[in-house]
């Protein structure tokens, strides 16, 4: 593993801020690798990313960050340092859907995605095989049909993502709606997944919906949770051609596969800080 | 140019339909170059698209149309015989974007897109110049401001269609919306496009509601036109990725570029018979 | 599941075949669902994959294979008759790169690809785990350093190929050459994976050439096993876009990515019967 | 027209490059806009673009560049500054294949493709009437049978680009060689466009080739022309699915589609300075 420092902000624009924060870095004898800016003429706010390393391979010492701190203050910089290459603590949850699932558990094991996986949550018992076999601790949180304890079990969904320290929540197809107060807690560290349609289907089997209006694209859209259902910030979308052959199962399947590559991409432009959240859109440094 | 023809044809199903239809062209000594059948089980009906040429290259005669005609009433068959390559007449209609009329006489005139462009039709004179240097008549079809002429200015498009016995009309950004009677009247063969979202966004200034939902994704949407406005039968659609840098107007300018391409690739299609009428659906033998 | 069967041929091109073919499923109460033929002009051989079923889902007879045997005779007609979604049998054999094999394990397990896997053989016993995991016997068959068990260990894989009846042998990252008499033996069901680029590059570390080249696209084709290394008839590509930020290391996991997505393709159409050889190439009837 | 200005660069990596620059347009009241950069490992470079604005929307003063200049030497900076949306002055170059060149004259004509193109070379007469009607002159300098009019011919086209200060040539599907003294004089400024397979095919007929080998993909590559033909610095690639149906015609067709595409994608990164050279290959900051 390298010994680079990935520097991700973000702050009401004005002039000079980049100057500030690279003479900051020059004058920790940062070595920058990779700077992407940008400042959004919507928001008015300036985003950062910026890769460096410090002269012989040093850690940033408590002085930097509280030197950093000096300026962010100043500037009313939010951020963040992180180690590039580092895992971020991610617990997954999953309902009865396991493409997503199964996807980032390869991805996480056998392929560096760069997160470490420190639990799965599920509503049903389908996937504690896979799950125990990859060495994860799989957590049966079952809701009743009557919905009674959905509080309850989403509270020990809760205190798990606190107790294990996960930085990254990733709903794989979790069929359980958040609560607007988790979800606000949440907010920028859970990522969601649902399909797409160009044009849109409300309602339910929307995938029967596109196979009964003949569309030749279907699509799925990856979004951090918001308490506003499916409304959240977009990170990333993909799509698939289908044809007058496909069959709403069929149409399903190709669904799923979206779904499952598009999720990837998106945890791993997470773990990797490409994302920075701008109100109700993101920035994201491909 | 070959000697191929090419056969299509759609009928309620049943047994034994390919059988007889390929005797029939066995006993017609044709030979068989390209098939592509398909049974749509949602409204049983059969679909196919044989492309043959007859033995010495001969032109289907007066028989083996009558001959076939007594196979079509006994099976209910809708049948459909060109001659491949054959340019289909086309008019094409366009207001004040002029990304997809372009394109059009781009390919018509150097790429072998095999249609022959009878004429252009505009509520306005921007494109008069581009049009006649091509060699295509120009007819200026004005909307008044109170759209009071609009029913004469439609039959005026109507007639223009007729008198040039065109097989295509291709609404390449023609801003009027046709009416219901003449929609019905030129139900399949007459083709527009629009732009396409996910998700979707209603009323005006589409690509600005994209930009503020921050999608990822923008893409365009080719069908045949009904008197249900934008929900005639999907021919094709297509996308572009676009980021957080795009403005509203890059937006519209990348969805001008996907327009241009798959309103191309839907006149094509239907130029080369490779499109059937399913109900509200198409049949794209690709 | 359906009880839709699948006839696919090919013979040398004359007048009627699909006359009398069709002519004889219609005698044996087949109702056709899918048809796709074309005739090659290149090889003058005509190609036909045609979906069907018989009269009260009958399962097709002893006489409907000896009838069809007399067409076939007559018309010097290869034919296979399979029924649709029927797995079939497969062995998978890896080295050291396990992205291939993980992601058609998955799909046979949890996704509905077509295949029933009899057996993983790998010359390393890194898989053991996963495969085992799977409920999947994994065949340890080393190849000595000095190679020279090779001969008896291609023997040992050979021969648990013919023990297991498999119909198709899929080389999922096998990093060793099958000798030209297997090769010849299994020609048409032995599927290999390789990466591919624009331009092409000859020798080792292929992804570094890349690199070094700065090209913006790499890709992957799989083909079917020839005594030719690599030059087999291909069956598909893919490629992914890529940058001047992606290191040698990047590049090459985005190729694992696309080699085990077009792998994934290549072995459903094989299993789906829609891949026909044409001597050096292939017909594909997606 | 917007009021940004782009400041591009690259020079030997080191500490502070990106501090110093900054601090300097902070210093000139240079508010920031998007600022992308590079080091690359490789080469030990480091790249940079950089959108700012002056405040007030002042125009970079002489006094700004030089005081630029003072800090490129410093640290051996090449740099130029551009005015965002400016056109370049450009040259194109044509022999009889006209789909690049119409892409290119409509984009510069009527989608804000920010090139001005100053005039039209052709070693053929067979564009004239469409390159006159844009409103261009057009430069007919023919290569006589025996070539030995070439040297002279070169000349005048180099002459041309002399006298019309252009900054840019671009070869669109131009079949005449560069000689290695005028390539090397043009390094940097004259893109060039050719068709790419996988495998690369060497030799004539490129297009029979790819069929003849059954490819599935066939593609295109821009890069900048240098003494070693078709070796210069990679700009971009793309690439189009073909199949088994496609007649070499087909192919060559599909091939000119692809080359339009990533040819007006390449010219437009170019005009927009997002292109940087980075020895044998380019930094493309999209």
């Amino acid at each position: 593993m390298n010994n680079n420092y990935i520097l991700t902000f973000s702050c009401p624009d004005q002039y000079g801020i980049q100057a500030k924060v690279t003479g900051f870095l020059f004058k920790e004898n940062a070595f920058l690798k990779d700077i992407h800016s940008y400042s959004d003429e919507d928001t008015k706010i300036f985003f950062s990313r910026i890769v460096f390393s410090l002269k012989n391979n040093k850690i940033p010492s408590n002085s930097f960050n509280k030197s950093f701190e000096d300026i962010a203050k100043d500037l009313s910089i939010k951020w963040e340092l992180s180690k590039e290459g580092e895992k971020i603590k991610t617990i997954i949850a999953v309902s009865k859907q396991g493409h997503c699932l199964n996807d980032l558990l390869y991805r996480a094991n056998y392929r560096k995605m760069p997160i470490d996986i420190v639990g799965v949550v599920s509503n049903h018992e389908d996937f504690r095989g896979i799950v125990e076999f990859s060495g994860i601790k799989f957590h049966y949180l079952p809701v009743s049909s009557d919905k009674k304890n959905k509080p309850k079990q989403e509270n020990e969904f809760a205190n798990l993502v606190d107790s294990k320290d996960a930085d990254l929540i990733v709903l794989a197809r979790y069929m359980q709606i958040i609560s607007p107060s988790l979800s606000a807690k949440w907010f920028g560290k859970c990522i969601n997944i649902h399909h797409s349609f160009l044009p849109s289907f409300k309602g339910a089997r929307a995938y029967h919906q596109a196979h009964n209006r003949g569309v030749k694209i279907i699509g799925a859209t990856t979004h951090y949770v918001t308490p506003d259902l499916d409304e959240g910030p977009i990170i990333d979308q993909d799509i698939e051609r289908v044809s007058h052959k496909n069959t709403p199962n069929e149409l399903i399947q190709k669904g799923n596969d979206i779904e499952a590559r598009v999720l990837a991409r998106s945890v791993k432009w997470h773990a990797e800080k490409r994302i920075l959240l701008n109100g109700k859109k993101t920035i994201v440094f491909e």
